[in-house]
């Protein structure tokens, strides 16, 4: 059986597009009462960039902090939020900001049809009721979260995403002027998610043809942006981003990410920079990859956390190893089915203490 | 203004996915009265591939005759047939073919709902309602039909697609087993179709990022099938042409594609032979691809016709003249906005008197 992919079915690309995101909106306002919500990251308050979004009288502009990674618990308030606010259902929820920010703009619009708290549908195909329609406006290119099929939130018992067909965004408006500025650590980080999370499907036991073709491609982009220079970087780095999410199709991430969850789990660090640590510690496992990881750094003079394990007790240390080994998936596409053979409670722990 | 894309939201792919057709489609079939309609090439007519196709009782398996390109009046013929074989509407048209056979199935999908004939809607944007639900189970690799925004067809005045986000497949099945048994020649000049218009793209002046990103990775995947040697080169081809149809989006063809119409146009010669025959002619503004596909011709043993436009009369030639001049956006993409200037009549006389 293979997976009949949902894709985003539509996508606007172009330098200043995002001038355009008024008239995309306005086939989704059909009746006078129709209203929007735009889902925004906190940092662009007051900027330029908040007073270009197209709010009518009626929207709503619901700024969020994604200093920590997304909560069930914040997405359960956040709707209550919209939901309190008219009487109706808003005709679109849009989301403008990075990977987290993009993941709440999506857990809202399936919480505002399905009943519940969202630590309900953490899991796969567990969404019964199609979204409010959901538009995805990135302002950080690399987490793949404008074209993926999940919404990472991290509950009271675990870090797992609302996996599903519904949670795919409607609409993708990618803008790479909207890219400028992002501080250079955080364009890093977010740059090498997408690099490590396609040498991990690449490398992996699940490939085929469509998600090979489009990782080849989204890693080429990537060196590109990473280890030379171009005018054009901010356009190729968004272009490896939807590359990257769309190679996920018939792949599946590794060792890094699994690690990675354990990292965001019980220290809270987030996923970016989370995998760039693990990464480090996984010469073992994808030696080429490391290596040019290591020369990416270099040159962009990003000095990763170190020593982040230093100190946890065993019980915390315990968690860690719990929240990794989980991942059954990642594992066998990273080792084969034997995976369980090859890697031990001892083994997991010995890398995350070189972390 | 950028293009808001429509791409084609569902696609699975992987060998012997072609399996998995009647489940898809069940989710079409909700009354039960439903019905599909399979567009279906007839060569398949008796075969292995044409047992496989999951009929329900109340189905219509309609083969297609492809022989000549698509005509709007067997597009017109075709819609009357399947409107005339029950009293309601199909729920699903699925083609089973190479670009013809998928353009006939678009087109037909979209006259079951827009009154009249298809001759009215040859142009860009002329569609006004959604077409009945329709799916593509490409058999040969190349054309980029599974994911474009058009139907070519041929009507009594020109040779012009119903180009409208309508005319989009809702489902795209990629099997590559299905494209095994190809004739040598068929399989490159369908391949070609795919690599020239990649250079005519790459190489044009409507490019960005996006159409750019699909370009290269279709131009080398075709390299791969045509130069190298892989076990999975029916995959690679697949991929090619999916990439390929997608690069479209913000790119154009160009002179090529404008000299393959006049020749299909007056003589009846097929797309893909058209293209090859054109692109053979065209060093002068291809250089390096012209080379390099002459290579993959020597390679794969394939002899284009030649001489072609031997004995035409000038009322012929003018016509052929007519014709790819009328393509204006496709030589605006090769040479610019001055391109009147360049491409004058005598000299796309000189250039058809070379083929």
């Amino acid at each position: 059986m293979f997976r009949n992919f949902k894709l985003v079915p539509r996508v606007i690309f172009g330098r200043g597009c995002f001038a355009q995101l008024d008239e995309i909106l306005s086939h989704q306002r059909s009746e006078k009462d129709d209203w929007a919500v735009f889902v925004t990251d906190d940092v662009f308050t007051g900027t330029p960039l908040a007073a270009r979004i197209p709010l009518h009288d009626n929207d709503m502009l619901l700024y969020v902090n994604v200093d920590d990674e997304p909560k069930t618990g914040y997405v359960d308030q956040l709707t209550r939020q919209v939901k309190d606010a008219r009487p109706t259902l808003p005709c679109a929820v849009v989301g403008i900001g990075g990977g987290s920010t993009m993941d709440l703009a999506k857990a809202v619009s399936l919480m505002l049809t399905n009943p519940g708290s969202s630590t309900q549908y953490q899991g796969w195909d567990l969404i019964k009721h199609r979204a409010v329609y959901h538009a995805a406006v990135p302002t950080l290119s690399g987490t793949g979260a404008e074209v993926s099929r999940t919404t990472v939130l991290t509950g009271p018992e675990k870090k797992l995403g609302l996996n599903s067909d519904h949670t795919v965004f409607d609409q993708v408006v990618l803008d790479p002027e909207l890219t400028a500025g992002v501080p250079k650590d955080q364009h890093f980080y977010t740059g090498m998610d997408c690099y490590i999370h396609c040498i991990e499907s690449l490398a992996g036991t699940y490939l085929n043809e469509f998600s090979k073709a489009y990782g080849e491609k989204s890693l080429d982009l990537c060196r590109q942006v990473f280890l030379e220079d171009h005018p054009d970087s901010a356009d190729k780095l968004m272009m490896a981003s939807f590359f990257g999410g769309m190679s996920i199709a018939y792949s599946q991430v590794g060792a890094c990410h699994a690690l990675s969850y354990g990292l965001s789990y019980l220290l809270g660090i987030h996923h970016g920079v989370g995998c760039c640590i693990a990464f480090d510690a996984l010469e073992e496992y994808y030696p080429e990859g490391v290596t040019e990881f290591r020369h990416m750094m270099d040159k962009t003079g990003v000095n990763i956390p170190r020593q982040v394990v230093k100190g946890l007790d065993d019980t915390q240390m315990d968690t860690m190893i719990n929240v990794a080994l989980g991942l059954a998936p990642l594992w066998e596409n990273c080792l084969g089915k034997d995976w369980q053979a090859l890697m031990t409670r001892d083994k997991i722990r010995s890398l995350f203490l070189k972390m």
